[in-house]
Formats: C-alpha cells, structure tokens, sequence
C-alpha cells in the first residue's frame, strides 16, 4: 500500500489525498441519495459525479451498500462531535446551560440534514409513513393534556407539543425495555408515569 | 351482496358471519407474518392456515399487502380503544389518574404485543437497526443528565432511563416540526430544554 502510494505520487502529481478522495465519494453519494435515492443511484453515477474511475470506488467501498454505512457512521458521530463541541463552550459545572446546548445543536443539525439523515436511517422512506396512526394516538393523548391543563390540573401551554413529547418518550422507554429484554410493563409505566408528572408540574 | 350470503346460507349452513371470517384470516396472517416474516409468507399459507379456499381471501383483501394494512389500521385503532377505555374507568376530573392510566396501559400493549407491532409497522425489521448509532447518543445525554445529577444541579435517579426519553423526545419533536415544515430550530429547542428543565428540577 505504501508502495503503491508513493507510485501514484510519481505517476500522478496531483493525487488527492486517500481521505479527501474518500470524503468526495461519500459527498457525491450522499447527493445522489437524496435527489433519486438509494436504489435508482449506480456505483457508476456515484464515480461520475465525483470525476473518478469506477475502480477508485472500490478502493475505498466494496458495494453501495457499504459507502452507505460510511455514510450514516459519518452522520452519527458528526452530529456526537458537533453536539459534543457546542456542550463544551459551557462551563462543565452549568450543567442547565449544557442541557440547553445539547438541544439547540441537537435540534439545528437535524433540521438542517434531515434529508440525509432519511436516506441514511430509512432506507425505504419512512419519515411520511403511518403519520395517520401515530396522529390518532398523539391527538388521543393531547385532548388529555389539554383537559388537565383547563382544569389546572397541570401546565401544558402547547398540548399538541408536549403530546409528541410523551408520545415519543413512551414509545422509545418501551423500545429500550424490549431490547433490554424486560417484561414486566409495570415498572417503566411508573417511570415515565414519574417522569411526565415532573414536567407537567405547574 | 345481500343475494349471495343468502345463497350461501342455503347451501353452505355453516357458513361463518363474515367479519368473523376476515378476522381470522387477519390472525392467520398476523401470526404467519411473525413467524414468518411478510416476504416468506404467501396468500396460499395465510388460507391454508385459516382453513378456508384460495378465492375466500380476495373477498376481503385484494393484496398480501392489503391484509398487511388492515393489520395496521386494526393495532393502531385496538391500541386506541383500549387505551381510550383504560382512561375512561377514571373520573374524567381525575386527570393525573388518567394520564397514568394511559402510560400503564400504552406500555403494557405495546410489550405484550410488539412483535406484530414490528410487523406491521416496520417490514424491514427494523427494531434492532441502529442500535449503535443510538447508543451512542443517547449515551452522550446520559452522561451529561448524570453529572448534573452528582452536582445537585438536577433529579435524575435513573440518567440512562431519562436520557432514553429525552433522546426520543427531541427526535418526536424535530419529525413533527419537520412534517409541518417549520424552518427555524430556535423555538423548537427552547420548548424542549423549557419542558426537560421542569422534568428535571429537584
């Protein structure tokens, strides 16, 4: 390997280096993943956009499949480093201030690649899928924040917000629960039972 | 329509009432699919198993995809009613009640249930998908929920069960706003980190 680098540097001045090379495929798939999606993309379509030979691409990839888990290991840990680097410009011990920058960089970055993020975790185009159901439980649950909260039962200005919210945290406790291999429904019931009454607290 | 069942009738006395009958090809169905997986299952098994011909399934479905749908709408509207029922054996001024009974009976349907959950809203299988990415992340807000925790900054007893949620709300709250086309992260962070504080405080 580092034979054949310092051949290419001989034969070719202006070889690029390997992870620039590599960062330009990703880019390129990355952009025709988003405009066509993944599987209308050829390696050959990829190659071409990034102005180099087909056998390049298997230098750095084996299949599409695999610059496509490049691609979403890329995303995961850039989003950890950015949300990492906004959380450290606060003092470690304001920890209110650290939370608060964990969201607003959590938040940013999403929203502005979510389209990258739906090419990389959904495969198949979930994000508009089953919104009907899910709609029908979120608006079940927000007519009961909102009858708690003109009773003064608790606070929950935005019900249709905070609705999503525990909707989310539910189903993602229980996800969690089943990969952890948990049975008894009691226990995370009352966590999050806990948990929801905390901040819906007037 | 009203002319056939009546033939039938005649012919066939044991004919079975013909919800009964589409509902038992959906549990034959429901039960080959998790097994099975939908790509495994055929019509011819889905019959078979419920015992009846071929042409008995296009009465009611015209697709394995289309029993496959009606799966869906049944979970999510059996989950709606069941949950609805739950909250409804409190007084309707009971709301603290009744937001536990909808925890209580939301998470004890969905872990009883889940895997034609899974099915029916997730073909690809994608339950176990990602694990690691996820970890990661929700592992970085454990951890900044923790240290705020050994200072007193906050409550959280139990960091990687509130990150879980926190993790899930943000991302609930970011689909959301993304589906409704909201462009400016600012308040969508603002109401998360104001909603997370009250969760939190001591």
């Amino acid at each position: 390997m580092r034979q054949r680098d310092g051949m290419k540097k001989t034969i070719r001045p202006r070889t690029k280096p390997s992870d620039i090379r590599r960062q330009e495929l990703m880019d390129a798939a990355a952009g025709l993943f988003i405009e066509q999606g993944v599987e209308a993309t050829t390696i050959d379509a990829i190659t071409a956009r990034a102005e180099v030979a087909k056998g390049t691409f298997y230098h750095y990839f084996s299949t599409k499949n695999g610059i496509l888990e490049a691609l979403r290991a890329a995303f995961s840990q850039g989003f950890l480093d950015r949300v990492g680097a906004a959380v450290d410009t606060v003092p470690a011990g304001d920890h209110a201030a650290r939370l608060r920058q964990w969201l607003v960089a959590g938040v940013t970055i999403y929203m502005a690649e979510y389209e990258l993020h739906d090419v990389v975790f959904h495969q198949h185009g979930r994000r508009m899928q089953y919104r009907t159901e899910k709609n029908a439980i979120v608006g079940q649950l927000a007519g009961l924040l909102a009858a708690g909260a003109r009773d003064g039962a608790w606070n929950a200005r935005n019900p249709e917000f905070v609705a999503v919210v525990v909707y989310q945290g539910f189903h993602g406790a229980v996800d969690d629960a089943i990969e952890r291999g948990l049975q008894d429904p009691a226990p995370i019931a009352a966590a999050l039972f806990d948990l929801f009454s905390l901040m819906l607290r007037t």
